[in-house]
């Protein structure tokens, strides 16, 4: 999967994030891969299935994989973020 | 699986749900499940994360879930809410 691929969900409406989903999938492309962290994670959620049940019907979720990513906070300390890696195919 | 082995993950502290997990899992059942609507998805990623990498290095997430439900809201109108399923297995 090449990197134009990945849609990375932020705090952006929802909406924003279902038409880069889409676009991506406008090309050649077949596969895109939702990832956010933290907080972001529901709206990645929200992302896939508002695209798969209002936009693209023969979208499918083909894998979910969760995760611990390592930040170094504001005053340089570590804490822990869970990430989420939702993958979307087309067909 | 039985209704026990479900763990419904609200707005309470992420280890409140650890320790839910942890009990559920004391008993005779290998596997648990942990069910969350809206903004509560990041925290059920969370407590899936957090009860793996700090309580129990043998549980295994066995299975991810994502979905939609209706929700009728306090002024009688429908809206929709995303869903998540994690199902964890012990070993």
């Amino acid at each position: 999967m090449s990197d134009e691929n990945v849609v990375y969900i932020g705090s952006k409406p929802v909406m924003n994030y279902c038409l880069a989903v889409l676009s991506s999938l406008q090309g050649d492309g077949s596969m895109v891969s939702l990832k956010a962290r933290g907080r972001a994670i529901s709206t990645a959620v929200d992302v896939a299935e508002v695209t798969k049940n209002r936009f693209m019907e023969d979208l499918k979720v083909e894998n979910i994989e969760i995760g611990t990513e390592e930040l170094e906070s504001t005053e340089g300390r570590m804490r822990n973020v869970s990430t989420i890696t939702i993958v979307l195919k087309k067909g």
